[in-house]
């Protein structure tokens, strides 16, 4: 079979692969379609060869069909649209036994740390699934990956209807953000210095605001009456936006951290004491967020399509890496494995 | 009457003050004893003068004796024992409106941003009032307002039964919070580098880890089995113990923000992301966090006599602060001002 073969820093190579047949409690899943990530594009500039250990194959964002069943498996047949929540947990750390396998202290993830979805086949572990209802397509469905860490921040972060919103950082998972916030009732800013970016979130229905262009500060107060936002996502993953988090968040406010910061960052400890802020940390996802993003998709709530800016065969994969790499990304790439 | 009046940085003394008569909303207290913290050292420092502009009465641990009553109060009568919580809250702005009055945009701090307790008699608005049951006298009383801002840090924190709770620094907020959160059934640990402070940890029956003598990471790994701590409360307000907290916080554990950090901190916010951590501040306390105070006290949950160490006339105001200045402050001191 067909995989897409990471093999050294900004090299993949299609090659051929072998199909594993699945033990009792696996099932082997045609693939459909395979998104890009910003972990991904980690992975091609070899920021994460000790995880990935070239030569192999990644890819997490994904959906397909149900193809082979292992022996011990329920609940799924052959012919099953489904998508995989990427993660293999121990179930017996701390983390684990207080119900957080999402966090497991020797969590795998699928796809990095293991074998990922970029072949024509990937065998997984049957707890990893959930199924696609008939009205969701498997392009759409390539989404919930992602949109469920949306919905995993949107959770963390306890949005209600009618609060504030701002979302610092309009990529990708930004604007699932601003998505999933405004289906749960809120009103959302996003915050993003990329003309392109501001594009989609406009286009999409978000106010927007260019932080080249003045005070973000003065914009949320505006905005808010002088209150500050209810919430704020931190996706952007820079100083600027840290020192931004804290200035723009009203008392009481709910700071999402979803950015990844290698490397410390200077906070304003004192405006947590004074206006009694919150952090809330957000990683990946939990089985309820694949349910919530699945649901968001069918029942039209959250629309996918505008996202998928770029579709290629499993070919194009160099290509579709060199893009992602390029100052005009798009959006979300798929890659058809089929 | 006598009051202890503020004359510049370094400098108190006693001398004649005007009783003001109550407004029909406000009662006259005999003032019993009032208790010196941090802020107030803050104060001697001359680091506040811009909000306490000295000449002026600070003080605002204390408790008294109901000695007029306004006009239109009711619910209180002469002779009632009481304390008061120093908020004095707008009640229009955003804060106040969702219900946050202890944060208000514009709250005046009593004992700070106006007239304080260290006099014979001080005059408050009745709603600043909690009444003190007839076994809680006096003395006890005065330690009712620093127990609340305990109760409010771990109430806040959401501390459990069965949790496992690090403090971060051992001074009189530290220890009430250890005394506060083991009242509420957890098990704490106090780390705190000054031997005098870790031998008022150990006599009040908690654990406690000198961080000059090893890792207190390591420490507490092997204290919670590998899991980290479920609750860290810094209360230090250095870079060494804002290191800490993220090192020794488990998954999905909260971290109380209780210190005041007057310059940036570096702060790991990956192990935010990466944990699943959250940071919640804590400022002063609300009127649900007096009464669980008054009832710890009153119940003998709490036992806070340990914590006086220094009881003295109002005379000897200049002496109490050069104590609580000097390297050997006590825990707490209070001022006998009837």
């Amino acid at each position: 079979m067909k995989s897409a073969i990471y093999v050294e820093k900004g090299q993949f190579k299609i090659g051929e692969g072998e199909r594993r047949a699945p033990a009792s409690d696996e099932v082997t899943l045609r693939v459909g379609y395979v998104g890009l990530c910003g972990t991904d594009l980690h992975v091609y500039h070899g920021n994460m060869d000790h995880r990935v250990c070239p030569p192999g194959v990644i890819g997490h964002e994904m959906s397909g069909v149900v193809e082979t069943v292992g022996a011990e498996v329920s609940g799924f047949i052959v012919g099953d649209k489904v998508v995989v929540r990427p993660l293999d947990y121990c179930g017996e750390c701390p983390a684990c036994d207080a119900g957080h396998s999402h966090i497991c202290h020797k969590l795998k993830f699928m796809g990095i740390d293991t074998t990922g979805a970029l072949q024509s086949y990937w065998t997984v572990k049957a707890r990893t699934l959930h199924k696609l209802p008939g009205t969701v397509d498997l392009r759409r469905g390539a989404l919930v990956e992602p949109l469920a860490v949306a919905c995993h921040d949107v959770a963390r972060a306890r949005v209600a209807a009618g609060e504030k919103v701002v979302v610092l950082g309009g990529g990708p998972i930004g604007q699932l953000i601003a998505l999933v916030a405004r289906a749960r009732g809120a009103e959302v800013l996003i915050s993003e210095p990329t003309p392109v970016r501001r594009t989609y979130a406009t286009d999409a229905g978000f106010s927007t605001f260019d932080p080249g262009s003045g005070s973000l500060t003065d914009h949320v107060m505006a905005w808010t009456g002088g209150k500050g936002a209810d919430i704020v996502f931190e996706v952007a993953g820079v100083q600027p936006t840290v020192d931004a988090m804290t200035e723009i968040a009203a008392v009481r406010g709910r700071i999402c951290m979803v950015a990844i910061h290698s490397a410390k960052a200077q906070v304003d400890l004192f405006k947590f004491f004074w206006r009694e802020l919150e952090l809330v940390g957000a990683r990946v996802y939990e089985a309820a967020d694949f349910d919530a993003a699945i649901e968001l998709i069918a029942s039209g709530q959250v629309d996918v399509d505008a996202l998928i800016t770029s579709v290629r065969p499993i070919d194009d994969i160099q290509l579709a890496f060199e893009t992602l790499d390029s100052p005009d990304p798009g959006m979300k790439t798929l890659l058809e494995c089929a």
